[in-house]
């Protein structure tokens, strides 16, 4: 029989982005869906009760979520092509840290640059350094896996389409900051499964201007 | 070479009680280093300079951080003795997702009921709402896991030393509200690994008490 897979996702969001790539590197046909987030599908109602959060990958009528997951879950299913996870364990907690450092710092400090009144300021200098220290991790390599792009670079590179919208709304200039990182991040994007995951940097901006006038009444 | 184990952590820490019942499960001999939070050793900013947190995990001399990564690694380094993650992929990321549900729900809920003035009456109720989720994903099965003690368990077990501090300053009953939980907790407690890991419930009580009326001036 064979693989059913499909992914329940909406288009701007880098965690969504983070479950294409990993299926794109192992080749993995799948059906996208996407989903309007004001009126949720009861597929993934269903399928993520818990959270009721995309990206959801449903395999053969499973499903697995969070995109972290997700990825270890394609690396370990289709282990034939392109491996994403080091093998050796202790590089395996490395890139798996830096990760969770991606979760739990990137995100949530990008958020407050578009999403918070009045905290742009501060937040784009905080993110500013989070990016830094993820340059820094990075060094000279040209993936964060060295020389192969791997699980570290899915879990970023997402990020690189809202760039433009950091940018313009917490008034920063990503490319004089960190030039290295974006050296990386068009390298990346060089590959075909990063090349049709993410969205052109300008929607993604259109995008983020339309919710903060919804949400926040700001131009 | 004999492996050389060391853990750096602070006894009320449930991410350090996780550690260490994984290295218990495997029977690793480590030293166990205790940190004083309010003044650092240069071990622990050295091995750990991203975020200065413990538990820290060093293993023949290289770090390896954050606890859930830690039993991964544990798992992995030591895999002849119980197996602490499912080996089926599809089971893993199920063990995964709800590891991760209690670190992004249980602990962010459970510290507004004890560090948030005001806070305490909506805290409590969600915490509730969060364990009877767990409770239904426990459903009558003897472990997270089915009948083998494992990740999932690991994860969560450490808060119950905290539940005597959740109750009182909550004002709730875990007990009554979560039976089939505390069912569950107790049969894990019989573990030695657990035994050994898990402070008295009574003495986080007195370390919750003396922290909140230093920071928040409350009896």
């Amino acid at each position: 029989m064979a693989d059913e897979v499909i992914l329940l996702n909406f288009w701007p969001s880098m965690f969504g982005m983070r479950t294409m790539i990993a299926l794109e590197e192992k080749n993995v046909k799948y059906d996208y869906k996407e989903e309007d987030l004001s009126n949720k599908s009861s597929v993934l109602l269903e399928m993520n009760p818990v959270h009721t959060k995309i990206p959801v990958l449903i395999h053969n009528g499973k499903p697995v979520c969070e995109s972290l997951i997700q990825i270890e879950y394609i690396d370990e299913v289709w282990p034939d092509k392109n491996p994403l996870l080091p093998s050796d364990p202790y590089e395996r907690a490395h890139a798996k840290f830096w990760a969770d450092f991606i979760d739990k710092k990137v995100n949530v400090t990008a958020r407050r640059i578009w999403a918070k009144k009045g905290e742009e300021q501060e937040a784009s200098k905080e993110f500013i350094e989070i990016l830094k220290t993820l340059e820094s991790e990075l060094g000279d390599k040209n993936y964060f896996g060295d020389e192969t792009f791997g699980y570290v670079d899915i879990a970023l590179i997402g990020f690189y389409s809202w760039f433009g919208a950091y940018n313009k709304f917490g008034n920063i200039s990503i490319e004089s900051e960190c030039p290295k990182l974006i050296e990386w991040a068009k390298r990346c994007v060089k590959r075909e499964s990063v090349a049709k995951a993410l969205p052109e940097s300008y929607k993604v901006t259109m995008f983020v201007s339309a919710l903060r006038k919804k949400r926040l009444g700001l131009e």
